[in-house]
């Protein structure tokens, strides 16, 4: 019996889950919440589109989520013994860059940077840097065209060089302090494998593909030439960065001695790369060609691997299709929405003031409402549109409303709206060949929400099915630890058997009923209209839009 | 010292206003609740166009809240004696109909009937004949275009025809037993004088030119041939309405022994002609050529009045131009809002569960906010849309939603949509050569919301009076009381002199900021790109809308 280890950093939490590789079961697991900040993130009061994280957060939670987990473990799950641990992996949020000095130490652990909102981690939904990422766009769209077509045309503002870029303007005393910038995802398994020296991370591909314009295809990261027309400082920077980055087949480093003592752990077992939350949590799904995989939760990511040995054609909006970022030896395929868990939550805590018991209310009345009865359409786009229009300057619409319009009924428009979003991408990445014959969702919201889910299947057309795990991304991460410990100590010899062995479904299946998914068909080509409209696809004529609503409110 | 009384009939409420009519003062009020279904409206739980309200029930307030006026005044009001009351003006909701038999009694009052919604008072809210309207605008748009001219092009589902002809279709039997159809503006009137034959009712101008298609240049009423088009018992109805209208400067009848008994006032007193209350309204603040008048309450009505010797332009989304519809010898312009306060009341208590105080908070924080501050836009339209678009197939819209939006923000975008309608509504009749040179409002929402008044001023740019009398409606029936008795009854010789000794302003004017109106231009125009693409008038590219919000809300 042997056992992996997944590290799951959220975005107010961390995780650590145990399992048996065998596949035999979860052997115990441990959250801790990030102390700084609102729920552990740092906000500005002037400045709404500010989100930071304290690195130094991510390092005490870890070990006490660590030691907890392996506590538990030693009281309630027998024959568990710390030794037979055989790996760790990592997966984290992201874009989510920090700056480091020479020792690759978190600015942020001196105290001159120690208050400084720009020497922390620039969380992923931090969108300060929207202005950068417009011109970015700009220039890369002119001079390297080859460069945003891998990631649907339009670079974000919750990516590395926008927010890097955004720090060399705002803050440049901590740009110039900074010897090198690293993302959690990768600066966490280096401060697990004692790595002094920034040059020596090992660098995961599913962040430098997805969010740096890293491709092998151009030699790595973009050239200098490139760089220094957004700033020379950020062409000098690249040689402090890295020329090569690694998918999940290789290994991130081994457990140093120190942190072995400090989590009661072998010294020496091998870490994982770190990739995405999301892409780890594809793989805890089980994710294969052909499977589409969503983790519903605060926001949506929506993962798919393409064989690497076809071509992938690039498809407009996606945000980025790279090789080897989710699965080795496959191109992974990253779409997402910004707002879900999000959306419902503004709603119900923002404007309804209410709390989980109101959460509970407003799902048992909206479950009751028949699709288009509320005569409601909503755009999900409160945080932006991260797939297909990649705009994180648009924002959210409700139309439809009468002087009868229930709180219940707005709710239910905003789940719907998301289930809108999610059926244009996935009509978007069917329309360019990437094949989906199933779909497999995890996250707390698919496992919690059946109307959701149900709402989900109705509007799509299509079974939806949930991962066992409810614990996607750390069973993925800890599948990955599996992996590069290898078969002889007790691990797996590929991700195919990994998977095989220690991943699976739920029971429920979320089927669509027909009829109802020909109610939102009409439902959904009015989302289409405004979604155009607004969205700057094309200016249709939104004339009809409020009448057919009301036709369909009612039963015409 | 003589006195006039006013009754005022709302939504929810008669009130009865005493005053002087050397303008000396307001001598005593009192209102009375209609007693029956939901705050006076009976409903139905099945269809939410429905608005009815029971004819009893008129009859009962008006009694109460006279008898209640007469007794506080001559308790608290020295010198005040019954005798002295030299009129009686009566104004009320509309088109608000109701079905009579041959002696002018409402159906409802007999006991077959008293229970059938179709047989009580068709409420001027009541939406359930949208669809007759859309077909009397088609036919009468080919078939008699002058109709429909009077009346912006539209015929409304609020209206007279649509209404009766609606209560043929559902209710027959109620249709059949009916001899003939009143407004309660002028039904009222003929109780108080006793009139026992609908034929000898004298009908306004008022009801008859704004909403059933009544002038005197096509001889009245439609004629039989077009009426035969909506369907043949239409055509017969015709026969037991009226051949002509009058106008205030008529006398409805006297008022009767029994009343007078009832009332304890003089029987024989003259009862002016029954208005709508917002046109008594008008008068009541004052309006003259150059003046227009916004009644603001849970709609908003506006009242202007050109001199009938000129020559005045059809309107194209103006509800009316009816020549004596106010006051005798002009042109009554009116045009509205279907939702103003009830739209503050929907946000406030349908969807944030609030109260009274929650209002006072929401405004208290609203007010805080500069012009484009929250980023978001809405339009005013949950009830329909009934000046300049004059379309009750259009619903509520919010665009701008951030996760940050509160229910505050939320407050002050629906006030603005409510102040940027009323833009629309000023510049198409300015645009159509109909002078305002002085704008005075009146209403509970502009004594009370002062934060609403300054945003009205701020974004029209014009100055904002406001109308001494807390009671413009009932005042204005008042001085039509007082007109009718007449100067040597201690009344006045015309209107002009009435006007000018019994109405007023109160020394608070709202004037607009420079700063915020230029701010608010900028919002107008989105405005209105959303309002022309949603309502019809043009397919306009709202790719833009989210953008310029944004780049309002950061100041750029």
């Amino acid at each position: 019996m042997k056992f992996s280890i997944g590290l799951d950093f959220g975005t107010n939490s961390v995780r650590c889950l145990i399992v048996r590789t065998d596949g035999e079961g979860e052997v115990s697991s441990a959250v801790v919440n990030y102390p700084s900040g609102d729920q552990g993130i740092l906000l500005s009061s002037s400045d709404h589109h500010l989100a930071r994280q304290s690195p130094a957060d991510y390092l005490d939670s870890l070990t006490k989520a660590t030691v907890d987990a392996i506590a538990t473990a030693k009281e309630s799950y027998p024959g568990f013994d710390p030794a037979d641990v055989i790996g760790i992996g990592i997966d984290t949020t992201g874009s989510s860059p920090l700056p480091v000095d020479e020792k690759n130490q978190a600015l942020s652990s001196y105290s001159k940077w120690k208050d400084n909102l720009a020497a922390q981690c620039w969380l992923w939904k931090d969108h300060t840097s929207y202005e950068e990422a417009a011109r970015i766009t700009e220039i890369a769209s002119k001079e390297r065209p080859q460069y945003v077509a891998k990631c649907g045309n339009t670079y974000s503002s919750e990516w590395w060089w926008s927010k890097i870029w955004h720090c060399l303007k705002v803050a440049p005393e901590v740009f110039d302090a900074a010897y090198s910038w690293v993302e959690i995802a990768d600066w966490i398994p280096s401060q697990l494998a004692g790595v002094k020296d920034p040059k020596e991370i090992k660098r995961g591909v599913c962040a430098a593909g997805h969010k740096a314009f890293y491709a092998e295809e151009w030699g790595g990261l973009p050239d200098k030439e490139f760089l220094s027309m957004l700033d020379p400082k950020i062409a000098d920077l690249r040689d402090r960065l890295y020329s090569k980055a690694y998918d999940a087949s290789e290994v991130a480093g081994t457990l140093s001695e120190e942190w072995a003592e400090r989590l009661g752990l072998p010294a020496g077992i091998p870490l994982a790369m770190g990739e995405f939350d999301v892409h780890y949590g594809a793989i805890g799904c089980g994710v294969e060609e052909g499977t589409l995989v969503k983790v519903i939760g605060t926001s949506t990511c929506d993962c798919a691997v393409v064989k690497a040995s076809g071509d992938v054609p690039d498809v407009p909006g996606i945000c980025g299709i790279v090789r080897g970022s989710i699965l080795p030896g496959y191109f992974g395929v990253e779409a997402g929405q910004s707002a879900v868990g999000d959306l419902f939550k503004w709603w119900v805590e923002g404007v309804c003031k209410g709390n989980d018991s109101t959460h509970v209310e407003l799902t048992e009345e909206a479950a009751k409402l028949a699709p288009g009865q509320s005569g409601l359409l909503a755009l999900d786009w409160n945080n932006g549109n991260r797939t297909v229009l990649v705009d994180q300057r648009l924002t959210g619409l409700i139309l439809g409303q009468t002087l009868h319009t229930s709180r219940a009924e707005i709710y239910r428009a905003l789940i719907e709206a998301t289930a809108f979003g999610a059926r244009m991408i996935l009509e978007r990445i069917s329309e360019y060949g990437i094949p989906v014959n199933r779909i497999v969702c995890a996250g707390g919201i698919a496992e919690k929400n059946s109307m959701l889910m149900q709402i989900y299947a109705d509007i799509t057309g299509r079974e939806m099915l949930v991962s066992a795990s409810s614990q996607s991304c750390a069973l993925g991460a800890a599948i990955a630890a599996a992996v590069v410990a290898g078969e002889e100590k007790g691990g797996h010899a590929d991700f195919d058997s990994a998977q095989k062995a220690m991943t699976g479904l739920k029971p429920d299946r979320y089927q669509p009923d027909p009829e109802r998914h020909a109610q939102y068909n009409r439902l959904f080509a009015l989302y289409k209209k405004v979604h155009d409209n607004f969205g700057g696809v094309e200016a249709v004529d939104l004339a009809p839009v409020m009448k057919e609503l009301l036709d369909i409110k009612e039963g015409k």
